[in-house]
């Protein structure tokens, strides 16, 4: 057993994905490898976007979790193409919301501009497509492709609601199974189906991901509103600077007290990050926020528990776990 | 035989070739026609982007020309394909070149703002690849994953190359060949490929598309100095504005007498679109740009000689001649 943050893991499970996810990123890195020494030199700074790399551990824990999962190159390529994938709605996100922090690092927007974002984000997209393409599973580009036709269509849901001070819990919620929910969902779902599970088995793994996922984004929400710009590594209170409606703000405006309903679209209106963070802290809509999310980490560890015991199903049952205690 | 343009062309080609295209537009409409209607209208709006079919056209006749050459779907769908890459790099290009017009309506961008415009393109090259993934040939997605590839290196090398006044030749040719003679080249290829042409032959079409890709930018670069706003259709003058190099100031800058080198950079330096077109006019650089795009559609011409007589194989002679005396 190896401890990680203080929970005990399977030692050789560790081993095994520390040694996929090396795998992963040479996939990406390969993929992203031309002829053009600025290009090389462009995609390299991708790697500073690089976070925990959920989205490809839970490829292959879902590859593992499953009756008889063995992980083949398979899982690796399809590992790398959601990061891909993941990575270019970053890069894109960054040009929507101006930022110019992620992961401690500066955005690629703000070192070169708007115009070499956008592209580079293009870029990304098309080599993971084609890096999918090479699967002989031509089902996963099928489905890739259907999740990020949502994953956009998600984004544009969110661009019209822009300065929506009305906007509605339901479609917030489309907004985040769309947007953030898809990919995390996919990623299970792929790995799973890549080791041979039923439909009924990667249809449990898919829930289990969109169910964290949607938990990701509220506490990503809340970090938003809480988070210190040194902890979380990235700007903070860009929701509210955009215009974009959180689930503590949506709680927050539809509060059975109509002062406090009232106080929030004023702190909103005013931009007022550190007396909207005091409304909603006193109003109790952070911490129901919160308590969402942790009932849908709940509903996401459940889904597992049809799957055979194993370490590959604690881990994932421990990922999910971690999405409520992150700082960042 | 029906006349176009004064010339005559085959009548029951023109009718099937006006049937296909229909066919064509219905499957792109069909894809990118959602549960969401402000998502719905976005798209509406792009078919005011769409011109002449130039690419769709390529795939169709480019499947009839080869030896036993018949239509199927899949030709529509792959035609579908690349007009719907072709409209997501319009989009994204008029972020990137702020412009204002485009086929003589305003750009998404100057309507919608710059992110809406950044998402409806992902959103165009998501749906494209999708759509690709319903092909039963899955070689059709690993190629066109690899042309769009090709494509994004040519932006990004162009847009690496902003403002840089000492702009070889060679640099101008790569950016070309990649931004647009790739995919107009893969047209071609493509739809000899899924008649079940010869590698050999494939390739002859390819060729045929890529050197009248290369021309067709090239009378692109010249309308851009020469024309005017309202018969050309968009904003003109945004090379030289965006600091892109063409053609016709790079064969000005590379002048064998020292005087029109130094005229041509001071206008380009003062972004002087009027003097510039006098000087590039005055030192025969404009006629030799055309002379270029001339030769380089004889040569695509002669990339056809080995395939059978037939309207379909004049037809594609006649685009290729019709890149000549485009005035838009």
């Amino acid at each position: 057993m190896t401890l990680i943050d203080g929970i005990e893991v399977d030692t050789a499970l560790v081993e095994q994905l520390g040694l996929s996810l090396e795998d992963v990123v040479s996939i990406f890195d390969r993929q992203l490898q031309g002829e053009h020494p600025p290009i090389n030199e462009l995609c390299g700074r991708i790697e500073e976007y690089r976070g925990k790399m959920l989205r490809p551990t839970l490829v292959l824990l879902s590859g593992l979790v499953v009756e008889g999962g063995r992980l083949g190159n398979e899982h690796s390529v399809a590992a790398a193409v959601v990061e891909m994938i993941h990575m270019a709605t970053l890069v894109h996100d960054d040009v929507l919301d101006e930022a110019e922090m992620r992961r401690r690092g500066r955005t690629i927007n703000s070192l070169h501009g708007n115009e070499m974002a956008v592209m580079l984000g293009d870029y990304l997209i098309s080599n993971a497509f084609h890096l999918c393409s090479t699967l002989e599973q031509p089902w996963v580009s099928l489905e890739l492709g259907s999740v990020t036709n949502t994953l956009c269509e998600g984004e544009l849901i969110q661009l019209f609601n822009r300065n929506n001070t009305c906007l509605d819990l339901a479609t917030y919620m489309t907004i985040v199974e769309k947007k953030t929910a898809s990919l995390i969902g996919a990623s299970c779902r792929l790995g799973s189906k890549l080791s041979g599970s039923s439909e009924d088995v990667a249809g449990c793994l898919e829930r289990f991901g969109r169910k964290s996922g949607v938990a990701f984004q509220i506490t990503d929400d809340v970090l938003d509103l809480t988070g210190e710009q040194e902890v979380v590594g990235k700007s903070v209170g860009r929701d509210l600077e955009k215009g974009k409606l959180t689930l503590p703000m949506i709680l927050g405006l539809g509060h059975a007290e109509d002062v406090v309903q009232e106080a929030t679209r004023v702190k909103i209106d005013a931009r007022d990050l550190v007396g909207l963070r005091a409304v909603l802290d006193e109003s109790g809509s952070i911490e129901q926020s919160i308590g969402i999310a942790s009932k849908l980490v709940s509903e996401a560890k459940a889904e597992l528990a049809g799957l055979p015991e194993s370490p590959s199903r604690e881990m994932l049952c421990m990922l999910a776990d971690g999405i409520l205690d992150r700082k960042f």
